[in-house]
């Protein structure tokens, strides 16, 4: 099954993760591959990265993209990290596969949606795929077999509030 | 803070769940309050039952409610739930409460709006507080200082597939 965690609201990429603890507590093999992310500052690669039965991967930098200019080092990292999506989705061994961010990777041109189109059609049929991110493609909605949009309807951000350690990353 | 997550899509637990991971892997200190939840089976909490500094609760019964007809159980739990919630939010050592399915209780009519305010507005104020469940309760909503739709666009449920371990519970 294809999952999508999409919408300009908070909870995607806390989803997956509640869904990797989910499965992990049925002693499934859990991979997490996070795309525009390369920093373990983040609260749940803290705790993930001594946890048995998970694989973390991340592919990025520390600096934002920038949508109207993206770096070479942008388009190198999201081409090594569809080549290990490649690896990982043909690997038997895994139960649930989580695409972090994959759908952002898509919006800013950094892959084409062929390329991913592709990994996911010659995945491993058993396993469970997740890909979250805002502004999902369509043609990759059109593949999945659940979406669901995090609509966000109110937001502290509004009132100024920056992001916080343990809630926010 | 205040955060509902909502809606009648995939995303809601398991967000919460995905924060206290986020939480945890800052040392932060978190409790998860279960409503109309008493089953072990949740792969989620076959794995948090292990892990330091999250305590988890769980009131409920076995069986699902039957909002035509709740039973006295019902109530029984709903009330000892909300017990436990309000010794919990005023209890400084926790960083994050989760109240899971509580938007389904008060939709239940098991407890009343009222109380849960009540217990709300007297909460620790340092503390971030989730709610999940369908059907959030409008003045509870007011209260909130971030709202999350999970808003289903689509399920595979439709396509005849049943819960499965590890991925729905």
């Amino acid at each position: 099954m294809i999952h999508i965690y999409t919408g300009n609201g908070k909870g995607k990429t806390t989803s997956a993760i509640g869904l990797a603890i989910r499965a992990l507590g049925h002693s499934k093999k859990v991979c997490l591959i996070q795309f525009m992310k390369k920093n373990f500052v983040y609260g749940e690669i803290q705790f993930l990265k001594n946890i048995p039965n998970i694989d973390i991967y991340q592919f990025g930098t520390v600096e934002l993209v920038d949508i109207n200019n993206p770096a070479d080092i942008d388009f190198v990292e999201a081409q090594n990290g569809l080549e290990k999506a490649k690896q990982v989705l043909s690997d038997a061994n895994y139960d649930l596969v989580i695409l972090d961010e994959l759908n952002v990777v898509l919006y800013f041109r950094l892959l084409k949606i062929e390329q991913v189109i592709d990994i996911i059609k010659n995945a491993n049929k058993g396993l469970e795929l997740v890909i979250t991110g805002r502004y999902a493609n369509e043609k990759l909605l059109a593949l999945a077999d659940l979406i669901t949009e995090m609509k966000e309807v109110r937001h502290y951000y509004k009132k100024g509030i920056k992001a916080r350690k343990g809630i926010e990353f």
